[in-house]
């Protein structure tokens, strides 16, 4: 047996530095000891599944081909066999996104049992972003340098200004449940989370997609590229399949489209025959990842 | 307000017979009561998801366009607003797949407690299948005529000679829940059964699919059946999107290999970029829904 | 058939005001339809109980006494039967706490989607809270009243002014997910949580303690009042048997000290056999809740 | 860091056979490597639950304390930062007693792609127990000697029998998801079994407690015996504290009969202030463990 966290992180530490003050730090893995004829964890998934497929059962030979079938067939309950144990550093908005994905285990700083530390996050200047149009939950766009730096002084001054008030507040002796409150949403808190592959990956697919907010976003490609060398033929495999990175997921519409593209021969892309704008439009832009003009 | 159950079963009970012995039974639904100027459950869906969009949001007006934006794009938490309970008679080896669906409250029969009635599944003697070649967990085809009445004959009397022996276990003074370890796996047994509806749509894509074995298909037919009155607007949005019915999930490969099709204008299927057996073959198969010949 | 709601909030509407901007409304309950025989939604336990207890068993005539045996022996699979929609307007830092509880459905508003208006907490003066010196996490007593108001004119005018910046920044084209960062975490937020009975409970076991923060209880307290009415045998057993309300935890250290003082009828609760000064101070407390003086 | 399985598990396996053909075999834990200075996996629960009481926070020195105290106060989520992989073989009974515990991940040997080996549960004779007359869902004593043996003579010819059935089932081809309904409850399964230390101790409280089936218990006391070594302190305050350990848990009628003994120093546990058999004959019981005669 050998130590798989040791081996892939032998000349570093599992960390990545995530935001201003921020990361996210690999605690642990399971297995984390693995077979001398291992390279990864991976082996723990083909071995799970393996219990499933005994007697009576011709062997698939390879645990990479094994594993790729079960991501390809959403046969997910074998890779809930694997676990991380991450801890993070991350503001309290981005905090409450993640702590959506319920299905995993979660110990927080308390801001009822400590003082907090002034610590905020605070965004680059040609990161300060403009509210997308098409997208009412989106951004897009950078704001105009000089007016980012002017509009971030004033960010800048706000937080300092509410920690001061917090601070003053404690030194009277108010209550730290109470006096948190006047802290803004950017505050820095930390957390051990941890969670199983299969969750893990379901994650990864909402969180480094385009549509999340650029903050968790950096946090999920920290992770991702953290687990990378321990999972590699499952990340792989992710990567090839999910709807969320190389696969496309199609409606019902978007294959009789397709379909009448092939039978007819007619290589446009076309409408697909449902009355809804939106769906047009999402259809364009898969037309567009299919090679249509 | 109006009850809704009533509503949609006024001349019927919300009951259907599944199997020789068994049945699933809708106990309830929430919401029951729905305002008069509805005409099913879905609202609630929507109802719950405007609670994310406040002020400064354009109002989408359409409850159903809602839905189905919801659907496609796999916002599934207003989903899980809407909550379904079920009286189930189902055979244990039934039970022992339907179980492994976490996400639901159970409340079964206990074996430790009552004395099981003498209540077995027997197939239908043109619904004993033979074992799949290609599929190791699947069945196909049926057992010639008068090879499965001798089969079945004895099948019967395997059961009902457990049974007797359970019985006479049971006289003998045997604590019921050692007496039951003979009974066999198509024992029937019961269960009330609560589910969400996000939860429920993930038990019908793996349980009315094809894959799954005909048993546990005829129980999910019949949920389907039964909540389709009560939430139409969502079932048909699943109908139309989801891989496991209408939709069609594609690998990056075989993206890829679309790409190719469209933009050299070589309208056969073709092979796609990846050395995997099992994987052409499964391109083979979505190609045919595309219309490739 | 009956409608429990309208039965139970006949005359006033099931909502309940809580802190000065906030409130819990109850929205939907299952079972909200009843026999005409039954007063509550009680009974819906008893049935799905009763369904582990088929042929073969002595009948548990009442109903009532049923549910009061599954609180005493934890078996809490029936009360899962019984759900509860609630809409809530609650502070950020109240919601961070309630997450917590991770079996349960939530549907939040979001910063990202809508603009959040200017609403936040603010304590009654005789209701800010001094830091507990015994207990790290709690607060006791009130600040010295002229001071309050001092420091409640500054928090005030704080939160005030995080948000005059988060409309500027909006109004500068800042994006909603990035400008929200700069409101206090005391701003107001709104979530649908649906929950079934047994989380419920321990949700009310936790959160309607004294060693839950105040601002939280007020919330759980009007969930307690709002259900109650509608699970009154539920609600009295729990009064009744929770080691957090009426019942007692005793820990083996506790019992070995009372079955001394028993079996030497010397009635002084002297201290228990273990070297550890909090387990000591802890043994006090129940000692007198016990009699002892 | 060092290897924990391997420094507790030197010169054994850690597998415990279980019944006449069952086991249990501890297949990893999390944390598997501890830090040199450290004897047991118990340090990353205290690890965890600092990550909560960061500055401003007086250190809690001693590690073993702050997990008792953990225990006693129910503030578990630390120790679901602990997880154990288990690889179990079990009767189908057992089987689907065990996984109402639903917090866990499973992967189970399938009877759809797999023939089910001739291996079945046969009680020892001496362990055939006769119905809990007090008690439905129990057992007690044991039936006669002689007559257990014929009564298992029986019972062994049944299974074989079901099993003999069984395959020639198979060899007419029948498939194997229906040939398998013939073979009894006691037919043995096996699967891999993943938890969380937290839910973990939940189980052991249900199934190594005198109320669980005799067949489960020695599962769970087996699971019990080979995580000790692992988180010894965790262990030593469940057995302090646990209400199904050394605890007691007192429900409010209780705490008040007691207060009435204490304070009118009348050393008779006499009868509680209730109208329920049910609950004078548990006051009894635990009356008798206080040291009332």
């Amino acid at each position: 047996m050998k130590d798989l966290i040791s081996l892939k992180y032998a000349d570093r530490e599992p960390v990545i530095n995530v935001l201003d003050q921020g990361f996210v730090r690999l605690v642990d893995c399971m297995p984390s000891r693995i077979p001398d004829a291992e390279e990864s964890a991976d082996h723990a998934i083909a071995e799970a599944a393996r219990c499933c497929y005994k007697r009576g059962t011709k062997s698939i030979r390879d645990d990479k081909m094994l594993i790729r079938y079960l991501m390809r067939h959403n046969h997910t309950s074998p890779l809930e066999m694997i676990e991380f144990k991450f801890h993070v550093k991350l503001p309290i908005f981005v905090a409450r996104q993640w702590i959506r994905h319920r299905t995993a285990n979660v110990n927080e700083m308390s801001g009822r049992y400590s003082e907090m530390p002034e610590e905020f996050y605070t965004p680059q200047p040609d990161n300060l972003r403009t509210q997308s149009q098409l997208n009412r939950q989106g951004s897009e766009g950078s704001i105009d340098a000089a007016e980012a730096q002017a509009i971030l002084d004033q960010f800048t001054a706000n937080c300092r200004g509410a920690f001061t008030l917090y601070r003053e507040f404690l030194d009277s002796g108010v209550a730290r449940e109470q006096a948190r409150m006047v802290v803004p949403l950017n505050t820095y808190t930390e957390w051990y989370w941890k969670i199983d592959l299969h969750n893990l990956l379901h994650f990864l697919d909402l969180r480094c997609d385009s549509h999340a907010q650029w903050e968790i976003r950096e946090y999920a490609d920290a992770i991702l590229e953290l687990i990378k060398p321990l999972v590699p033929w499952t990340i792989d495999a992710w990567q090839d399949y999910s709807p969320y990175r190389n696969g496309l997921m199609l409606t019902g519409f978007e294959v009789d489209q397709l379909r009448k593209v092939i039978t007819e021969a007619n290589l446009s892309a076309g409408e697909i025959d449902v009355d809804n704008k939106l769906e047009q439009i999402e259809w364009k832009t898969k037309a567009k990842k299919l090679g249509f003009e």
